[in-house]
């Protein structure tokens, strides 16, 4: 069985010694120094490692089941979902009105990275309710808030999101599912919805769906969607449950992974709904939340790699197996072990470079949204808003190809369910695709976020890029991870040219935003080793005396940089081919 | 349901048109002529369309099971083996002597490229007999042959290979499985063998284990092993079948993919087994089926993407979502369909350029092998040496991530069982694994072939693509597809120059060694689409009808060319960083 420890001390590095949050002038930030942030993480950590990882390969095997119309989860999972609910762990940053923490977004990320690791598939179920609370924050109304926050904010009810129909997931404009306005002011839905993650379940005593329907009077396409509430259970006056609502399951769906969370066909038979936010503007309402729920799944990436390295990492250190083509290094044993061969440690590195710069993306994301929501500061929205499909996209393609990369150093054993590294793969495979396609996350980039307010925010990007390299110009030791970065960032600056310079074709930035999507992704990772290693050397400047470790992030940036940089040189030679080639077959010619 | 159409058109092409068998100065090859290939090839399609293609989805669902100490394999899987059997299918390449038919093996390999992909877990229950009756022809006495051979052609009795131990997979010198001689000349073998494929079944009334064990006086290490016949059943004087052999299954595993061939545990207790070959020269009788082996397990790489492409194609064409952004394509439909996005296309061209380019690698890596086993040419031996670990290791990577593409086109439906994109993917995964390890490959490239005899077959395969460019350089219309190639194999060269010049630190070679074996593939890939581009062109200028054939077959060799081969400057400027970031960090350090 595979097993999982969280970083905490990379988790703190970052917090206090890359990002400097406690320096930082974002209300809430000053109250999260390392002795704060430091008794979180480790408690975090145990509910992680202690409750949540032992679940996580019986919950893969057993799965979901539906039993006379209740989604049954797998053992334990009730017992769990109550412990972390008691704990307050569903609702570390949510307003202290609704019974939360009032904690920055920031924090929620990094305590969610380690229950991601440990339990994809469980930490789905208050994932979802995460995201479903922050819409009704966003757009409620007062009663609203009050009636449906408080319980969901603990997790005694959860939520889900409703937008996929059979026949539509990316293109929602087709969407059938119909809300017929009642006298009494509430809706009528009616129609079908699947791919609903935590759909049904039986950890919780209401579900509140909230669904993207159209309402009469909205026109054509994605202008006459709304969004609903749309409890399982009707909730009465004073609050308690009534009668069930006309919702129902379907089926559960059999999947390639995340198998212990119900990802259920959702049938709404007339079911009572409430407009949440203004008519026709659900998708408004959706997108608002987008940043957030797409850092999210961004997360899911490098979080499952980060416990399948963990795991790869540990199986190379005690496996025997050859010899170190430079001598024995372990010659009174049969055989060294893996992690003396040249191509394990690379495989390693890649893994261990990707997993660490994705967290250090991650982190500072959260940073720009708690920016955002706290300052109201509308340059840090342009910029997530920018980077986000980059943390959505790039993220989970390398996440799932470092899980992949961690099955391959266990050999035949990697391909065996019971070493738990096909699990891995398996569940990483998802993020790839949920939440906007990796496709869609490429075409938002180069289609939308590019060229979005004139240009504003990818110059913004740029000009940080720039700063972060000329602060370190002057230190020789940085040359090695600098300049890297200068060459990539120039190449990234090129590819966005060239877009600029086929106007005409919108084919030719679309056919490369696959690859765009992915140099920028090696940018934002190169520009946080850059950032990692200057805040290595000063600790050591002064004196650290955990040497080893600032080292290692030294020595790993250099990795990245070395080895992972030189992809944006045939991203940018790919781009530059343009849509000629890609388009050239006629469909029938295929 | 997924589906499957055999690509015989693709297949002729190669045959005749771009390796043009029929011309070979190999013996068997004169009657290979088109029409001949055609019928069988027409018929191979039947069988893998009509019989394989229905059992692929519900094998993997079913599965195998150990029952009272039998396997069962999924229903319907004895009676389409049975079909196969008395149709010929598996002993077409078997010498005529045993009751093969004689053919050569190319035609074995275009015909099991149909079977592969239809259903790849079946298949692997002749293939590995395929695989047992090389090692006895190859190695076997007269009698051996006489005893096992004509019941193993037939696949009334089917062949495993037994080499890994729970504690040994690549470094089989650690090996424990005893051979302890007897007075009458056999041996009784002990020890525990892991990871068999197809290790039992109901398919055939007996098994035939080729088994890897060490007998006394071979002294330590791989020197000391050597290869054993051991029956499941054992064989009396007049061929009947007697009494059961002390070999059992210990159990099958779970697998993340290919369920329905059975991985088993299997248990030699004092088992009766014959030397096959020469005594502790075990590991050399393995090797010399190794290309072949190798090579089967390199066209499992692209046939399974094959088979993924075409599914991912039709649901590319049939899907409507979203609109061109060049305008309507669809205009009547309520959407167009994805095919018209030019992301969805980047995607199905690397897959279709992949699929095609590997096709023509493998089946030309099919002519060396007929080339040395036929007219015994050193030279074809040689180079086909050099190019197995690139066929193995570069194609089931790519054929991998091609599969993993194709899954992305159905979006979430791609994650769901029932459309069958998930078993592509997790089929495909193991050819990455088994056979040697994809890193395993990568070493064996760059540490022995690169070097092996002088460095011989390097230069002689510079020196072909030499040729071809030479060839070609004067065709303007080939500017597309020669210029990439020369670019590209002159980053080869430069690589292995570099590693010539870190022979001192063997390291700097073997951490740019996965690099190596990919822009070796690419470069392969592309001596393949010139190939054909030049045989599409010659077809083409003697007023070919099918005129949208050879034209697709230029337009996907051009997308090739300038897509797919900037990756070979990319693995340069990685390999020329040598071994320092790799191996920067000490183990503990990690």
């Amino acid at each position: 069985m595979p097993s999982y420890a969280a970083p905490v001390k990379d988790m703190q590095f970052l917090l206090h010694e890359v990002l400097k949050i406690s320096e930082a002038d974002i209300p809430g930030y000053v109250d999260l120094d390392a002795s704060f942030t430091g008794a979180v993480l480790d408690e975090a950590a145990k509910v992680a490692e202690d409750i949540l990882t032992p679940l996580n390969a019986p919950g893969d095997r057993e799965g979901c089941r539906l039993e006379n119309g209740v989604v049954r989860t797998p053992e334990g999972f009730k017992a769990a979902f109550d412990t972390l609910r008691e704990g307050g762990w569903m609702a570390l940053d949510a307003p202290e009105e609704f019974g939360g923490q009032g904690l920055p977004y920031l924090m929620h990320t990094a305590v969610n990275e380690t229950f991601v690791s440990a339990n994809m598939a469980f930490n789905m179920y208050q994932g979802l309710t995460h995201g479903a609370v922050s819409a009704i924050l966003a757009h409620g109304t007062d009663d609203q808030k009050a009636r449906w926050l408080p319980k969901m904010v603990s997790c005694e009810w959860t939520g889900t999101m409703n937008l996929t129909e059979p026949h539509c997931g990316t293109d929602l404009g087709m969407m059938r599912t119909k809300a017929d306005p009642q006298a009494d002011g509430s809706y009528k839905i009616t129609g079908q919805k699947i791919f609903i993650s935590a759909g049904d379940h039986d950890l919780a005593e209401n579900i509140v769906h909230l669904v993207l329907a159209k309402a009469p009077g909205g026109g054509e396409g994605t202008k006459g969607i709304s969004l609903f509430i749309v409890p399982k259970v009707m909730v009465n006056e004073d609050g308690s449950l009534g009668a069930r609502n006309a919702v129902s399951v379907g089926k559960i769906e059999e999947k390639m992974g995340i198998h212990a969370n119900a990802t259920c066909v959702m049938n709404y038979d007339g079911a009572t709904g409430w407009l949440l936010g203004d008519l026709h503007k659900g998708m408004r309402a959706m997108f608002t939340m987008m940043n957030e729920a797409r850092l999210g799944v961004g997360l899911q990436g490098y979080a499952v790699a980060e416990a399948a390295y963990q795991n790869a990492l540990a199986y190379a250190k005690d496996r025997l197996q050859g010899r170190a083509v430079t001598g024995a290094e372990n010659p009174n044993g049969p055989a060294d072990p893996l992690i003396v061969h040249p191509d394990i440690r690379r495989n390693l590195m890649e893994q261990k470079s990707f997993v660490e710069g994705a967290r250090a993306f991650t982190f500072w994301g959260a940073t720009l949204i708690d920016r955002h929501m706290r300052n109201h500061d509308a340059a840090a929205d342009g910029l997530i808003g920018l980077l986000t499909p980059v943390i959505k996209g790039f993220q989970t393609d390398k996440g799932f190809d470092m899980a992949v990369q961690a099955q391959q150093v266990f050999g035949g054993h990697g391909y065996i369910e019971e070493w738990g590294m096909s699990q891995f793969a398996r569940d990483a495979r998802i993020a790839m695709i949920y939440e906007g396609a990796n496709g869609v996350q490429a075409l938002d980039l180069v289609g939308r976020k590019l060229a979005s307010d004139g240009g504003k925010h990818v110059m913004a990007f740029f000009d940080l890029v720039k700063a972060e390299i000329k602060a370190h110009e002057g230190d020789a030791r940085m040359k090695g991870l600098v300049e890297p970065l200068k060459v990539a960032s120039k190449q990234l600056q090129a590819a966005g040219m060239y877009f600029m310079g086929q106007m005409k074709t919108p084919n030719a930035a679309l056919a490369g935003s696959n690859d765009f999507m992915h140099m920028m992704g090696h940018v934002c990772l190169g520009l946080m080793w850059v950032r990692m290693a200057a805040a290595a050397y000063a600790a050591l400047d002064v004196g650290a005396t955990d040497r080893a470790f600032y080292e290692a992030k030294i020595a790993t940036g250099r990795f990245y940089m070395a080895r992972q940089l030189p992809a944006c040189g045939m991203h940018l030679a790919r781009i530059e081919t343009g849509a000629e080639t890609v388009m050239a077959l006629a469909a029938d010619a295929f």
